[in-house]
């Protein structure tokens, strides 16, 4: 058989106005093509710990411990979760959006019982119902997320955290979707721990998971550690109500230790993934991170006018938008598939759909990281107002632009 | 508090003759630092779709599934074993090193009850004994080692898949430091479910783990999504004994779906990664296997005549040593780790210690990849000398290199 023959890499140029992965910074790109070090080479471990401060940094926060999770964003929320959730603990999850159900699935395999609040989507909680949940059901843990992608609303945290401080339950929180384009205070909030994501406001390909916890969560996973020792010293036979983690790739017991000064061996740390991810971070923090989120709202502010005054509606409560996710209806008689389709064939512009009960109905535009900038948020509306007028649509032409250039003062 | 500033990234040259993280081969570098598609571009999913491709030839297999998991081996590894072992299943270890632990370890974690059958390191099993072990015990799965890096040696594997088919167990192998190196002939040697790893003999950085199952451990995975879809219109309750995937990040019944032409969101697939690992292949395949294989064993060939001629001795059982990983004894009198010291911080070479019973005891040399070249073969063997030196060990200098010279005929 003549050997097949794979083509050199060449991707399109592409402008991705998605909720995620978006656009990588060509510095981050740069980093990437730099040869490897090896895992402990001090040199490397050097690089890791400098990224440890960076991340505090980032998830405002003075806990010890912030690394990577090498894998994708939710790699990252099942090591929490399955760090912190014991078989049979009772977990709290307010849902609002499609990755709020993430949130339950994954504790449920981590054999939590759990305890689901519901809202209609394109709306939050407000903080009145979480408090009274929180107290109704004294779960050990609540989980919630912080910018729901699938509907472009953000949940405000503020008093969540003292109110289970009260109950003395964990309070972890999905930051995926927010962390470096809006502001996730962690210490101040009270969270005990928080997941963030590299693929959107970060600019980071995806494949890392950065996550920070405090001292609370530490404790409890200290003591399954010491379980776990336990059980490897008697005859192996497990209780099934006093579980080790029950992973070993995302125990963050082992992570943390491999990530102390110790270095105690675990996985081969990702280290281009690692390199991308500390170019991401110099990036946010030469900028800053007040800047940056301020930058998230301008764009924001012109793509929302340009969108506006090419007559098409937000989709959702107003009050609880995410900065860096704008949802919009898809005007009736239109095919949001084949406008999607038009704008990547043709324009190189990917933006989104979204799922579930919202499959179909709005297009998801993100302004996130790198992504989000003047040259993105024009070309977009330009190229969506012709895509749209192909389409059929009866829209006065000129006009989204020409208000997205008078909210950058042009 | 003025802003901390971070230095360009920088790393310093490294020949890195490790049994991993190995060199990065230039090409994988610039694969990485190509701007990235969105995760559902058609021209994104075209390049999964040829990864796939690349992943059966690099298997030796026409099993319908062969893709990365994202993370690093040992997230692989979980996966295959997290999917595969229901709690309270027989597991068989045969276990020659610290990676057969690892197998351990991980199978406990998924509730298996796990029977080891432990070899002295530096040796092997013989097939016997590994089919008496297997009719006795009749396990529903057995996972074992083909290449064990810390001890560099290498289990043959012909007869093993016979003896699984004969008691209906599925047969599991940790290829992680061989594949793409020494041949794995997944299909030929019965083996249901492989998992390589990308930055030993693949020369790709760490991060992602290739795998590969056939029909027989699919049904299993499926048997335990339906279960899981039957528990969720249930009433949520976990029977304990037919549990679901324990996993939802590794879990390969999703995972499965997301690289199906159904495309069923799960992560964001890792980009650059994918990027990087698809590089890798074709160079793997542009070489073509039974080339990449025989380059293995030249350079293995000139690196021990180079230390034989040295007078360093080789450790373990020499019939079952691993091609890309060459172990040597520490001479008596000679701080192993001052030497790994000297070869780094001077030459600008990292070479490896070992680990458990080993610590201290034996330096591993890899040949892998990239990194297993004429022109490393010959640096590592000259610095070596040079080191051994400078610490007051005896040795002839320049034997090893004319050697080395010899073996290549130069």
């Amino acid at each position: 058989m003549k050997a097949k023959t794979y083509k050199d890499l060449s991707p399109s140029p592409r402008t991705i106005m998605t909720p995620g992965p978006v656009e990588v910074d060509p510095r981050v790109l740069r980093a990437m093509s730099f040869p490897i070090l090896g895992q402990f080479d001090p040199e490397f471990t050097a690089l890791m710990n400098e990224t440890m401060g960076m991340l505090r940094e980032l998830f405002m926060t003075d806990n010890e411990w912030a690394f990577p999770v090498d894998g994708t964003s939710r790699s990252g929320i099942e090591a929490v979760l399955v760090g912190l959730i014991e078989p049979g603990d009772k977990v709290l999850v307010p849902v609002y959006g499609r990755f709020g159900h993430l949130l339950t699935e994954i504790a449920k395999r981590c054999g939590a019982e759990v305890v689901t609040l519901e809202k209609e989507w394109g709306y939050v909680f407000e903080l009145a119902e979480l408090e009274d949940a929180i107290r109704q059901h004294r779960p050990k843990l609540v989980a919630m997320v912080h910018g729901e992608t699938s509907t472009g609303r953000m949940q405000p945290l503020e008093g969540v955290g003292q109110v289970c401080r009260e109950v003395d339950a964990l309070l972890v929180v999905d930051a995926v979707a927010t962390i470096g384009g809006i502001e996730l205070a962690t210490d101040r909030l009270l969270i005990d721990a928080v997941i963030g994501g590299t693929q959107k406001c970060l600019s980071v390909p995806a494949g890392m998971a950065p996550i920070t916890y405090n001292k609370r969560a530490e404790a409890k996973l200290q003591a399954r550690k010491k379980i776990e020792r336990g059980l490897l010293l008697a005859d192996g036979e497990d209780d099934p109500l006093l579980r080790p983690i029950q992973s070993n790739y995302l125990d963050l017991s082992q992570l943390q230790d491999y990530w102390s000064p110790a270095r105690l061996n675990h996985h081969t740390e990702a280290t281009s993934m690692l390199y991308a991810l500390r170019e991401g971070l110099r990036l946010v923090l030469e900028e800053g991170l007040e800047a940056r989120f301020a930058r998230h709202r301008e764009h924001e502010a012109a793509l929302v006018a340009g969108l506006e005054a090419m007559g098409l509606r937000q989709y959702g409560d107003p009050s609880c938008k995410m900065t860096v996710v704008t949802c919009i209806e898809i005007p009736a008689g239109i095919d949001g598939e084949s406008v999607r389709a038009m704008l990547l064939d043709h324009f190189g512009i990917e933006i989104a759909s979204s799922f579930g009960p919202l499959k179909g109905k709005i297009w998801r535009i993100g302004t996130m990281g790198y992504s989000c900038s003047k040259r993105n948020v024009l070309l977009t509306l330009g190229a969506l107002e012709a895509a749209l007028l192909r389409h059929g649509h009866r829209l006065e032409a000129g006009r989204g632009l020409q208000a997205a250039m008078d909210s950058y003062k042009i």
